[in-house]
């Protein structure tokens, strides 16, 4: 028997997109790279992430965060991984974001049986150093 | 000298509602009781909160603790403690939330003069057992 | 079918010591209490656990942490649970503990099928506020 | 005026010798590599760090992720950094570590006036996987 072939950043796109119909109009998360090694996912700036004093919020950089160990299973399991539940997340908050897009890349360190664990680090777009640091525990759960 | 009066929480209510103006209307958080002992925030139940399956999206919790520990430095240490950031967050899922409002409660464990530690428990509004559970670092800030 | 009758704060005593042979004498943890709702566990002030300027290591308090949640699962699912492995934990050192003995209190916050998640505050004996704070999962493991 | 030459690995290791003098004889840390870059230290095998079933206990674990923060601070701001305290350390448990060395490597996230973050991934030596993954934050104090 054959495996299951494993989505592409595209499909993972098109699956995000019918899964989650945005409300408001206007583009959620970019997945530009998206495979069991390695996953990197835009956050474009809009106004309504941004603080005073034009930075992205922490609210926006820790659901960002979340997303990209999201799309890290996806892209490890499959989509038939997509019920996975977050069960723990830890952010350090390094320093101000810029107000442009902000950059989530993801590196998968554990992916068992019943647990993924998934490092993420967060960058301004263009800038060298990440901007926060967050480690993402998700209780996996495949649809069958 | 006398010190500050502390914020009431309907004080820190109308700062919030004038530092954070509401995009697309309908209420935001509400403070229902701030004090430097105790502090508890509730989310009112929105669509564009929910995920699929119509319970309360972990970033709608992970923004509602960080908030909570926001307020209680202000219950502390007065509105000009308006400027701290985060620094470091930690969150474990518990349960499963109800599709509806979200409380927060929080209890301050360090008030320090760079750094802030704050313990957030989350409910589903009306059940007894927290859903969530987190642990808030903030870097003290104050206007002078 | 009876359930078994979950351990006493004495059994666990004694399977500790019958687990962990003490390699260089002298007393390790006291189990002080322990019940499903809550664990109280003592660390006896001991050279080798201090830091110059006689104060408790942060190893020291981050083991006795690991311990109390550990001894928190054996209070709720019995010795059958004693293969548990540490998955996770978070701790925020608060304030610098005094040369004594150090308590750590536990409270669980979630026991499911295949994770545990206990809340732990680490007390220098005879002070009122906590000198650090934790969180513990458990990767819940049972001997059949 | 001239910066303070940083101190080497050989350096860290004399002052950790003199500092921390080893009650029970043998060898405790080897620090193998520390620049402001990235920093390697060796926990050597010692039977009191073994759990029952030949693995490195989770303290022990913590303890050398601690420690690896703590060089790092060392080899960055040099020994006058010596003071700086742990303020908080999350860490994720991904693996069975073999009973051999633990090799415990740091990245160092953020040097802030106030605050050090260090990103650390502890080995078995000769593993190509981590078994461990922490992020350490440091309280920085200078000693003048």
């Amino acid at each position: 028997m054959q495996p299951p072939r494993l989505p592409t950043a595209d499909d993972i796109q098109r699956f995000i997109a019918s899964s989650f119909p945005e409300r408001e109009g206007g583009p959620g998360v970019i997945v530009e790279h998206a495979t069991p090694e390695r996953v990197r996912v835009r956050l474009p700036s809009r106004p309504e992430y941004l603080r005073p004093g034009q930075s992205v919020s922490g609210p926006a950089q820790m659901a960002l965060a979340d997303t990209v160990a999201w799309v890290h299973i996806l892209a490890s399991l499959g989509l038939e991984g997509a019920a996975s539940v977050t069960s723990q997340l830890n952010i350090n908050f390094l320093s101000r974001p810029a107000a442009v897009d902000l950059i989530g890349e993801g590196v998968l360190l554990k992916l068992g049986k019943s647990l993924a664990v998934t490092e993420v680090r967060l960058y301004s777009d263009g800038h060298p150093t990440p901007v926060a640091f967050a480690t993402v525990t998700y209780a996996v759960r495949r649809h069958t």
